[in-house]
């Protein structure tokens, strides 16, 4: 009976993060969706498991924001406004009203941030860890969503943000980096523990980028997709990519930090190429969205990913990407 | 390792049940899709835990096409043709490629039954038990979706196919029923394991039908769903059910069984109103489908449902929906 009454505190408290526009809502199976006259819907889904994506210590309101988040920052670096997202949770018993209170505040915050409305989903009960899988939704003008295949040689490769940062929040998470100022850890931690998807830069980079991906699985190895999808190879220089204050000070602290921020995940950052002309639209971007855009390097012929050191020698790495097992 | 070449194996397995119509296909982070000029896009999301949903043992091409199948039941429900899903899969370490094969001939079997392909998804690792995601999508006129909220007094109720099969299924499956014949066993068995939804007859209801939604928590249960959301009560003959042969069998040998027909969950038939003088057209479209369409009783004015028994009595439920917790 405990199960009943926290399937309906769900539903009481999902009910705000819907709306009545989309006609079968949260209180029937299914939603009804119809993209703008002129576009294209994009669909992407992201599954999160409890001691795999995060810890299950973490706050309530985080996991449900990167749950959600993950997946706008795929919308995002396809060229897509978010629009909608559908939300699978399997919940284990020792989830209490509180915790599902908190997570639903989690949804509304990020409601209020990014404009998306929850459309449905489905609850159930596990055995296992909590899982969740959220399938969110994004619009784009017919034909021009950016995919990972269209880079052409000599484009520039650009990226949104900061990297690294939650590679190395991930250590903060773990205890690691306890030399470094509280303040600088617990910007790393906050970057680690909540992406900020690049949703008001993705939509404008449509008809300026050419190849464009989100970078979940770490820098190095999300640009060998880029490479593989374009029958192309890359070069980027180690010292180009963007870091922020606090990822310098780790770095300072310990140089051997630049694998993680190279090759570790959980980015949320927008990788793209465009030609080396759309330089001045891309300053535009930054300045009207205040967020960063930095060129790293350039497409060429070949197939794989060179990373130019600080001594001009390649870098090799152990990965090239993150695997969360 | 092994970890790495079973996710190789994952992308190898699922390219053939996509299609590269849809432009960003599995090889992408994200999909696009369109409906068609004047139609809406239905969507639908189900999760189903192992030992909750079905049995940690059952054969993996039936669980494949169980979650398929019952977000298919969804969209057919609301009117729409099925046309496309989307599958997050978490997977514990038992599972062997050996599995993950005959789980994609599963797909692979139902893309060439309903139509329905692939356009992404995530595969994650799981330390508790395998948990599968499914969303559906399907496509109906503009502004034509069936929902459970449209039933109107003095409507007739009707259902498709018939109802109880899976739950007494349950029942064998558990080992029970152990009376009956083996062929009765074996039908009830494989409707427990594997849904057939009626994508054949959902579509054709749209402007016949009032209300609609499919059977999935237990006929009494789920015709409450209509009936509250409809702001009317119903009363159905518990007589006019229809049941297959075997169900009849396991009836015969266990009249207590009847609670479990009414209340099981598990049918993915369409439970649907509409006018009294729509039966003709409703004869019709089963005689086309070859589904069987049975009237079981009408809405009226009041908030509950009433089920008369074989005596002209009210039953009476212990529960009136099925949970799977």
């Amino acid at each position: 009976m405990t199960r009943r009454s926290e399937f309906d505190l769900i539903a009481a408290l999902f009910a705000p993060l819907s709306d009545e526009a989309h006609g079968l809502n949260l209180k029937d199976d299914a939603a009804r969706i119809r993209p703008d006259p002129g576009h294209d819907l994009i669909v992407t889904t992201d599954a999160l498991v409890a001691g795999v994506h995060f810890f299950p210590d973490d706050s309530p309101a985080d996991i449900a924001r990167k749950a959600l988040r993950v997946n706008l920052s795929d919308v995002a670096a396809k060229g897509a406004v978010p629009l909608f997202y559908l939300l699978a949770l399997a919940l284990p018993d020792s989830v209490d009203d509180g915790w599902l209170e908190a997570f639903a505040a989690g949804l509304a915050a990020d409601r209020e941030a990014y404009g998306v409305i929850l459309i449905g989903g489905d609850t159930v009960a596990t055995p296992g860890p909590l899982t969740l899988a959220v399938t969110a939704f994004g619009q784009v003008r017919q034909g021009m969503a950016l995919h990972r295949g269209a880079a052409q040689r000599d484009d520039r490769i650009f990226v949104t943000g900061s990297i690294g940062d939650a590679a190395l929040g991930l250590q903060v998470r773990r205890g690691g980096l306890d030399l470094l100022p509280a303040a600088a850890r617990e910007t790393l931690l906050r970057r680690y523990l909540l992406p900020d998807p690049r949703t008001t830069v993705g939509p404008r980079l449509v008809a300026i980028a050419h190849a464009a991906m989100d970078v979940s699985d770490g820098l190095v190895g999300d640009l060998g997709h880029i490479c593989r999808a374009s029958s192309l190879g890359a070069e980027i220089l180690a010292d180009l990519v963007p870091r922020s204050t606090a990822a310098h000070q780790a770095l300072e602290l310990d140089p051997a930090g630049l694998e993680a921020v190279l090759t570790g995940g959980d980015d949320y950052e927008i990788l793209f190429t465009a030609p080396a002309d759309r330089a001045p639209a891309l300053a535009e971007i930054a300045a009207e969205t205040g967020v960063r855009i930095t060129e790293i390097g350039r497409m060429a012929l070949g197939d794989r990913v060179t990373v130019w050191g600080p001594d001009r020698q390649p870098l090799h790495f152990e990965k090239t990407g993150h695997r969360h097992f």
